[in-house]
């Protein structure tokens, strides 16, 4: 049984996933580089409801801005390939928003408040089924936010699956590019923050990361291009299926 | 003083104004029949954050559909016509959903409660305003919906300004286009729900009803065309000076 802004509808279960983080979770990617994702089963969180999902899905910036415009993501083949291999409904809530440091993400600030309130709308009519995560570059500005990162990252996760009565949802990061142009600042805080990611897999329940090995960034020197953000989404799934 | 993300910052207060209803308040016209607003103190909200207006400011359905995709609304040329005439900052909640019916924007239904939700957020960082509401085409298809608007259109109101506190916000009430085409079963009810606008207007404290007196549709026949919607968007401000 489905349930569609309070109508019962013979239909399949939307299972959803939380797009939470910065950039390369809302998605950069240049929508003339890859195909056009076009898969019945795959929605996404408008106003409360459900929406055929179409690339952007998460539209933090304006869409026709030449430089850092909302674009391809990750969450869009996530979905894909989760439709594909189970030949199941999946619905994307997306949460994510550019440039935003953890500090941003924690209980009580706007994003995190945001995100709990539009994944409780869409608990409604689909059953969450998970968070995706991807977010750090800007939190590699310096050492302390490096080193202040694993305990908020931990106090955000418990608070979120706390909030949305999820205790044993997964969660999935991503992996940060370690090739970030040397304007961004970062220095080689990247490839540590990627082994804080690791750790935290091992110390928080049901966390998995994804790889980013071998993935390209646009000439920005930061976004993940629109191909690389195909592959990752795969590989978000996979870490996924190592969970449930 | 100006709240953003919970930090004070030495900037102008941002006036909110809450857009909701259906299609033609989401904005269906057509980008490239119109020059881009491009006002420094004109702002969306995204993700519960301000975010530089760029249309589409309400992203209801995808962008780069050739029909019904979203497009220019009447709300971004209210917004403008405001921050010029008044030179203060102003910022639009998008929250209009296509294709919904009065009943679907009641107390306790997902939409009532999504923008209830999205203007709580907002208010974080700015002043509530106004509210900006076209809504009615789907209430047109019978005469039951048609004579049953009245008393639901009250009620909503009722409930919306007691959730927000904000007992006495203005309303904003656009006419339906009396030209809507034969294809969508209306008959002449649109000019009916328009007299019932006027009435709902002397008997609801601070609403104001804005004229589609010479109003274009789009080939569509339902749609406002982009030159109207932004002539519209005019017309809602006039009436909102009346008010405040």
């Amino acid at each position: 049984m489905f349930i569609k802004d309070g109508i019962e509808q013979d239909k399949e279960v939307i299972h959803s996933f939380l797009m939470i983080g910065q950039s390369n979770m809302a998605g950069r990617g240049e929508f003339s580089d890859v195909p056009v994702i076009r898969n019945r089963l795959c929605y996404m969180l408008r106003m409360g409801r459900w929406q055929t999902m179409r690339e952007p899905v998460n539209p933090d910036r304006d869409i026709f801005e030449i430089k850092y415009h909302s674009g391809t993501s990750l969450a869009a083949s996530f979905a894909n390939e989760y439709a594909i291999d189970r030949g199941e409904a999946v619905g994307l809530i997306p949460c994510a928003d550019g440039g935003t440091a953890i500090n941003q993400w924690m209980p009580g600030k706007v994003l995190f408040d945001h995100a709990v309130m539009m994944t409780k709308l869409a608990m409604r009519s689909s059953k969450l089924s998970g968070i995706l995560w991807h977010q750090g570059e800007s939190d590699c500005k310096n050492d302390e936010l490096l080193y202040s990162y694993k305990e908020k990252f931990k106090t955000m996760v418990a608070a979120l699956r706390k909030e949305l009565g999820a205790e044993d949802i997964p969660i999935i990061i991503g992996e940060l590019s370690e090739n970030i142009s040397d304007d961004w600042n970062v220095g080689d805080r990247p490839s540590k923050l990627n082994k804080i990611f690791h750790e935290l897999a091992s110390e928080v329940p049901f966390c998995r990361v994804a790889s980013s090995e071998g993935l390209n960034l646009k000439a920005d020197g930061i976004h993940f291009d629109a191909k690389s953000a195909r592959e990752f989404g795969k590989r978000y799934y996979q870490e996924y299926c190592e969970l449930k």
